[in-house]
C-alpha cells in the first residue's frame, strides 16, 4: 500500500506549513477559528450573526471555504473583509490553501481570522491549517447520534454549538444522549446550544468567544 | 504533484473493482443504489421506509457503510440481510470494500441492494461502486443552496429525494431555488419530495423503484 506512505507525507508537509502560518498568527496576534459543520449545519449563518455581534469591538476578516458567491457577498455586506479560498471542489481546506489566501486579507489589521471550512463532518478533522480554535456546528435536524458516527469531528472540537435549537419542538433529539456522546469523546468541551433564528444561547458562545480574543491580545501585548 | 498520479491510479484500481462488481450483479439480477446524503440527511430513515414498504414483494439485502450498530441493528430487525461494511473512518466507500462485503449477503436470493454510503456531500460522488443507481437525498433544514455548494453530488444523481418536508413550515426553503440548481446541473433528474416522518410522497419514490427493480428482473430473464 504505496498510497499510505504519500498520505502521510502529505500530512506531514501540511503540518509544516500550518504551523508556519501559525507562527504569524502568533506575532500578529490574531486568533484564528476553522469553522466545521455538516453541509446546511448553519456555518454561513453562526459567522454572519458572530460578525453582526462583534464588529464594533473587535477587527474580523473572514476565510471562506465553503462557498457560493452568494454567502461571500452575504458576509461582505456586513463590512469586513472576507477572502475566497479556492478549494477545487476539495471535501476539507489544507493549511496550503489558506496560507496562500492569508496575503488577501489585512492581516496585520485583524484581531480575529474566522475560516469557514468546507462542509463535512469527516476530512476537515485530519487538517492543520494553523488555527487555533476548532469550532464544530451540529445542527438538531442533523439527528442526536452524530457524535457517534463522527467521532473524529467531536472529539477535536475545542468549541461545540448546537445549532437550530429552535426546530427541537418538530424533530425527536435527545439532548441527553447527544451530550453523552460528546462527553465520553470530549469531556468537558465548551457547548453551546444556539440558534441563528431567535438568537437564542448566542450570548454565552460571544462571551466565550470575547474572552478567548481577549487572552489573545494580552498574550501579544505581553 | 506526484499525488495526483496517485490519485489517478488509485481511480482507475477502483474503476476496475466496480466493473467487476458491475458483471456480478448484472448477472444474478440485482440492482443495487448507491444511497449518498449529508450526514443526518435522513439515509437510514429512507432505507427503513423503502424495506418496510418493499421486503413482501421484492428480496433486499443492506449494505451499510455509515454505522452505528445501533442502525445496524434497527436495520436488521426488518427481517432482512445486512452486512457491514468497516471503513476505517474513511470519508467514502470505495469498489474494494463493497466488492469485499458482497460475500457475506445472500447475493444470489436478493433483487435489491441497498448499499448506504457515508455520510458526506463531496468524496463519496467521486467512487464507482459497481452499483446501478446513484440515490441523493438532501434534506430541507440544510437549506435550499445545497446543489449550487456540492455541484459534484448533484450532477450524479440518477435519483434525487429532497427529505424532511414536514419541516417546510418552520425552516426558510424556497423549493423553486432549489430546483432551478437541480435542474442546471442535472436537467430531468427523478425528483422525489419526501417526508420519512409523515410518508408524505414516499409512494412516488417506492413506484420508481419498483419500476428500476421490474425492468432489471425483465432483463435479466430475457
Amino acid at each position: 500500500m504505496p498510497e499510505i506512505k504519500v498520505v502521510e507525507n502529505i500530512l506531514d508537509a501540511n503540518d509544516q506549513i500550518a504551523a508556519r502560518t501559525r507562527q504569524q498568527l502568533d506575532a500578529l496576534g490574531v486568533v484564528a477559528l476553522n469553522i466545521m459543520a455538516s453541509p446546511g449545519g448553519g456555518k454561513t449563518s453562526v459567522i454572519m450573526q458572530t460578525i453582526s455581534a462583534l464588529k464594533d469591538e473587535a477587527r474580523i476578516g473572514v476565510m471562506e471555504g465553503d462557498v457560493v458567491m452568494i454567502d461571500v457577498e452575504k458576509v461582505a455586506a456586513l463590512g469586513v473583509p472576507v477572502t475566497l479560498v479556492n478549494t477545487g471542489g476539495n471535501c476539507h481546506l489544507d493549511a496550503n490553501m489558506v496560507s496562500s489566501a492569508l496575503p488577501s486579507l489585512p492581516m496585520d489589521a485583524l484581531d480575529l481570522l474566522i475560516i469557514e471550512n468546507v462542509g463535512n463532518l469527516i476530512c476537515p478533522a485530519a487538517f492543520q491549517l494553523g488555527h487555533h480554535v476548532n469550532v464544530v456546528i451540529a445542527s438538531v435536524p442533523e439527528g442526536d447520534d452524530k457524535p457517534y458516527k463522527y467521532p473524529a469531528m467531536f472529539r477535536g472540537a475545542d468549541v461545540l454549538l448546537l445549532n437550530k435549537i429552535d426546530l427541537m419542538d418538530y424533530i425527536d433529539f435527545r439532548l441527553d444522549y447527544f451530550r453523552h456522546g460528546v462527553e465520553v469523546l470530549n469531556p468537558g468541551v465548551a457547548f453551546f446550544p444556539v440558534s441563528c433564528k431567535t438568537g437564542e444561547g448566542f450570548d454565552a458562545w460571544l462571551d466565550w468567544l470575547r474572552a478567548r480574543v481577549a487572552q489573545r491580545s494580552a498574550t501579544n501585548e505581553a
